[in-house]
């Protein structure tokens, strides 16, 4: 935890906040915090800062904050994701809301297993943790937009066209296609497929929606490495 | 598993190989696989190729193989890296051996707690077995070299200038300092921190000993994502 996440709720006056729960656990298991300690502070979907330790005890821990600095830029950035399997979707979900993506769509594939879309991960509040966690590491506020789409082809067809209008569309694949570009100017709609990769009928539909397959080399990486891989390339 | 990695030991003849264990449970539990599939197999440190499944039972799996196609080629990197927490460590070995490093070195630092020093996971074998999941992964098969060096300033003043020496130097650390370079040419030492970074003392010696700092912007990522993102950006 590198930034102190406060949501609305902690707030007993427009410069204090009240904790307690796993942020006051992590005080004092992690920071080993004590009254007077300073530290870095943000408030959910708003400005960042400092926060001073008033008070801090087995309950709760008291802080006194000024927020005076913006949280940083986000990417350029719609990512399509083919849903990953539960135990990498939550780690897949730190990765993006960490490296600042501002919207996620997670997608079926023919290579989803229709068991993933039981995960109790894909629950709005346990999506909404994994997001804060990511947040928190990399000192940002704003929580990223996800989307569930269960269904391919319409949302390929009928939305995905107007959605990457406008912008530089990509899709991850292995394969006889130019290198995924570099240091690229604007917005990007990029999507990646599951483990085992798109179908070519897949392709084919992504492509016919405006995507151009990009390739990241002849070596196979896990969905997490290649989310960081690629958005560190593209921006 | 994209790839079946076969060792010396499994070979009954110099196209023949016999599998038990682990690898023996994936082919039937994930690839579902039958006699006569068509697998792609590799050799540990050789070549890679195809395997057609003989016969197979719940005791042992038996493939007749053609080895003709060499390993993709490895990155012109050796990576520095504080060592991570346990759990870290088994999945940035990983993501190490399927990236195509072929040099590790797990180096101290004073943010490193004591502690991760002692986990078995740092056990040849276990380091071993981390390695050959990311070749697996990747679809190499060549073992990338781990050295472990639990002494920060005796192997950076004395053993990093001549290991540093005709390669290009950096380190990853956060603060005012070039944006990482992207798709350099020629060699690269790269040394990334532990959580937390690098204190001021160790990028000094880091520094004198030929590294030049550089970030990768002002949101801060955990090891795994940071080291992925670092290699797509410089490869």
């Amino acid at each position: 935890m590198n930034l102190l996440l406060l949501e609305d709720g902690d707030f007993v006056a427009a410069d204090r906040v009240v904790l307690s729960g796993r942020r006051l656990k992590h005080l004092h298991e992690v920071h080993r915090a004590e009254a007077g300690d300073s530290l870095r502070v943000g408030r959910l979907n708003g400005p960042m800062g400092r926060g001073q330790l008033l008070t801090l005890s087995t309950d709760e821990a008291e802080l006194q904050v000024e927020l005076d600095q913006p949280p940083p830029a986000k990417l350029p950035l719609t990512l399509l994701l083919a849903l990953p399997r539960p135990k990498m979707l939550r780690r897949v979900l730190q990765t993006v809301s960490a490296m600042g993506v501002p919207r996620l769509i997670l997608l079926n594939s023919y290579r989803v297993e229709k068991s993933f879309w039981q995960t109790p991960f894909l629950e709005p509040a346990a999506i909404r943790e994994q997001l804060v966690l990511g947040l928190e590491q990399a000192r940002d506020t704003v929580l990223p937009e996800v989307l569930i789409e269960k269904r391919f082809k319409p949302f390929v067809e009928d939305r995905l066209p107007q959605l990457s209008a406008g912008s530089l569309g990509l899709v991850g694949h292995p394969g006889p296609y130019p290198a995924c570009p570099r240091a690229v100017d604007g917005p990007v709609t990029l999507a990646i497929g599951p483990e085992g990769g798109w179908i070519a009928y897949e392709v084919e539909k992504l492509q016919a929606a405006g995507l151009a397959p990009v390739q990241l080399g002849e070596r196979i990486l896990r969905v997490e490495t290649a989310v960081s891989a690629l958005l560190a390339r593209l921006f």
